[in-house]
This record gives structure tokens, sequence and C-alpha cells, in this order.
């Protein structure tokens, strides 16, 4: 199995990695930058291009981990598009955008955050796959089973709810992190005491759904709270205008029910 | 060692349960409510009463896990306050509420979201003290000792700021899997396919800062990306709100430095 690589930002070197330590070979990295194209390739041992005219032709599967804007750029910049199959990893880019080009396609969506510092361990991460035809599925289940084995079959639709379901549940929530170590370190309290706080909210809807699992003044319409805590935020209008919003959404989803 | 808990809430019964397991004596539960108190007493094979003249006199600590508002309502209809130290669990409560009460008394704020149906293992859970002398400080320590390694001297200013962190870093973020989960259900996708993403998250912050572990459209400054989310969400105008203020708020917290 030989895989070319378009792209080098962190979904890239994270499945490149996880692919290397299977024993895929990677053929092939492409970026327009040589200086990450370079980088991917001495990580993964193998060879790096910045001119899409030079790209591999002859491997199985080649995996296009870009910005959503790039997939049908580089598409067009080819001379010939490769036999083999074409798969992108975005959430929000639908499989239609390799019609025309190719004849095997399909989408390969890890549903994960990946940061190029952390490292991920792939038997945990749920892979969604989309494929143009019968067989071009049977090769991305073979290729995905070897990472992991929550493969999921889902259409571009419910991948783009999918990816926006994503974003509050990842980026939002983070940002949620960051505006309590700004007022933590605004107090000199350390970040670390709020850890296991952390870790217990995303472990606890594991056993309960989310409605069930809310706390805090504003599912308990504890107003007196909700208002000092304004009122201590009044130095910053963004954390006050967000943590007004939030509660009187709470409020709202639990009241009506 | 003799406990008394004034309240049966889930603060009350997590740190009944874990007292318990330790070898202390609840030598009494309050509640208000009867058949919570009765409830309560029964999971820790204890006595209980209703009606707070019953008091038991002769506890070395007594432990009010009671709504925020309860506190002072409750030291007052006290006939004769009990020798022995008081102690609240509230985050946002003074210590100074048990002035004129009583003489040894302080604060015993276990940092942790409380659900009755979620067991807790203790031994993670950061309790933040405060209290009146030294004495009693030695005391509220070899208490939490029994429960955890993570203790810490926080002050009344300092621990409604870790309060106010905690609603963003547990509360806000609860809700942000809730709305999640609503996308997801309306689109027929189980919500088990975003939990190992949701568990990433959260131990993405172990390594690296909020700030650092920052990804998504927004961050990228993916106008596209982030215009579609929006046009997506367009049946529901609360969650429209939500992701143009928060997308808006982290632009702006990454494009400033």
């Amino acid at each position: 199995m030989e895989i070319v690589l378009i792209g080098s930002g962190s979904v890239a070197t994270h499945l490149g990695l996880a692919f290397k330590s299977k024993g895929v070979i990677i053929k092939q990295v492409f970026s327009r930058n040589p200086a990450n194209a370079e980088n991917l390739a001495r990580k993964l041992g193998t060879t790096f291009i910045d001119d899409i005219s030079d790209l591999y032709m002859d491997a199985d599967i080649y995996i296009y981990a870009l910005k959503d804007s790039a997939l049908k750029t580089i598409l067009r910049k080819m001379n010939t598009v490769p036999r083999g199959i074409h798969v992108h990893t975005a959430g929000s880019v639908p499989m239609s955008d390799f019609e025309g080009f190719t004849a095997q396609f399909g989408v390969f969506y890890p549903l994960q955050t990946f940061s190029i510092k952390k490292e991920i361990d792939f038997s945990n991460v749920p892979v969604c796959l989309e494929a143009s035809n019968a067989e071009t599925q049977i090769a991305l289940v073979n290729l995905a089973k070897l990472l992991t084995d929550k493969i999921y079959i889902i259409n571009s639709e419910q991948r783009k709810q999918l990816h926006l379901a994503a974003v509050f549940a990842c980026n939002f929530t983070n940002y949620m992190y960051d505006i309590a170590a700004q007022i933590l370190e605004d107090s000199d309290i350390k970040f670390e005491i709020i850890e296991p706080l952390i870790a217990e909210t995303a472990d606890k809807i594991k056993t309960l759904n989310p409605y069930d699992a809310q706390t805090g003044p504003a599912v308990r319409f504890d107003e007196t709270t909700i208002d000092r805590h304004l009122h201590m935020l009044k130095g910053n209008s963004n954390f006050k205008k967000v943590y007004d919003l939030l509660s009187k959404s709470i409020y709202l989803r639990h009241k009506k029910q």
C-alpha cells in the first residue's frame, strides 16, 4: 500500500505518522511551502515535492489534508490526475468536489482535534468515511481499519453537521477553558487547580447525557450568583457578554422542558 | 471524628459517602425536606433531622452544603450554635458569613462538579480551604487529607474568582456538549461519535495551555466555514448567536496577540 500526502499541516502530520507506524509506505509529501514539505518528509522518512507537476503517479491512495478552499485549486493544477483513490480529510468539504477530476474518490475524515505538539492515539479516533462507489468504500474501510475500530459511514450532509457539532464540542469548549485560564491568571491562581474539574466534566458525558449533566447557577436559576458573576466581569465586556448569553441559553433550555 | 451534614444535595451526598468510606462518623444529617434527609441518612447509615432545633451538639465538624442563600438563614434559626468547627462548601459565599455566630469556622470547597448519579474519585478532587484561625486551618487540612492530596489554601476573594472560572470551564463547557448533542440528534448521528473528541479536547490542556490548544475555523480566520456554519444555524437563533459571539471572541483573542 502506497500513500501520497497532499498537505503538511497537523492532520497530514498525525495521519502520516499513524500510517507509517502501521507499515504503510508514505511515498511522497506535497506542500506548496517547501520548508513544511521537507519537515514532514523528514519525520516520515520519505521524499517531498513543492511543485504538483512532480507528483508520484502510481500511489494507491492520495490523501488531501488541506485548507478547505485549496482542494479544487490543487486538482485544477494537476496536468493528469493520477489513478488511485483520492480522499480529503475535511469536515466541511463535500465529497463532490472531486467530481470531474477522477472516478475513485471519497472522504477520510478523522473526527479529532490535532495539534502538532500533542501525540494522538489513533485507535481511539473515529474515522468518518464516504466513497464514490462500493469498491472505493471497501478500500477506505480497510485503510481506516489499520488505525482504528471506530469507523463510521457518514454522508456529506451529515458530515457538515458533525463538523458544526465539533466546533461547539471542541473549539468553543477549548475557548471556555481559555477564559477560565485568564480569570485564574488575573487572580494568581494556578490553572492546575481546575484541571480535575475539566477532566470530570468531559468524563461525565460518558454516563450522563449533557442535558442531565448540566450543573451551575444558570440551571439552578440562581440569579443572585449570576448577577454577582456579571458584576465581577464588568471590566471585560466580552467575557460578560459570553457569560450573559450562555447563562440565558442554559436557563431557557432547562426552563422549556 | 464526628461530622454533622447540613444539607442533602449532591455535594452533601458525595462528601458524606467519601468521609464514611474513610471511617469518619457521620453523626447526623439535616435537611428541611424530611424525605431528602431520610434518603441521605439511609445511604450514610446514620440518623436525620428536619428541625434544626434537634441538632446534635457535640460534633467536631459541621459541614453546611446548602444553596448559597440558605447559610445565614439556618444559622439564625439555631437557638445555640454548637461548639466545633463550622464550614460551608460554597464557591461564592464568603467565609465571613459565619462571623458573629461562632468562633471556629471556615470553608471546605471541593472544586468539582457533582451529580447524584455519577460516582466521584475524591483523591482527584482539589479541596480549597479557608479558616478563621490557624488551629481551625490545621483541623481542616487534616480533614481534607483523609480524602485528597490536592489541598489549596484559598481566600474568599480568590475563591469567588475560582468559582467564576469554574462556571466557564465546567457549566458552559457542558452546555457546548449539549448544543453538539442537539445538532447531532437532529441529523441522526450518534453522540458517541463525538466522545473521543471531547475527551481529547479536555486531555490536551494537560500539556498545552488553552490558548495554544485552540483549533477551529475562528482561530484560522476561516470566514468561509464560519459563514457556512452560521447559515446552517439559521433555524436556531440562539445557537447562531452563541456561534457568532464565540467565533468573534476567539478571533479577537488570537488576532490581538
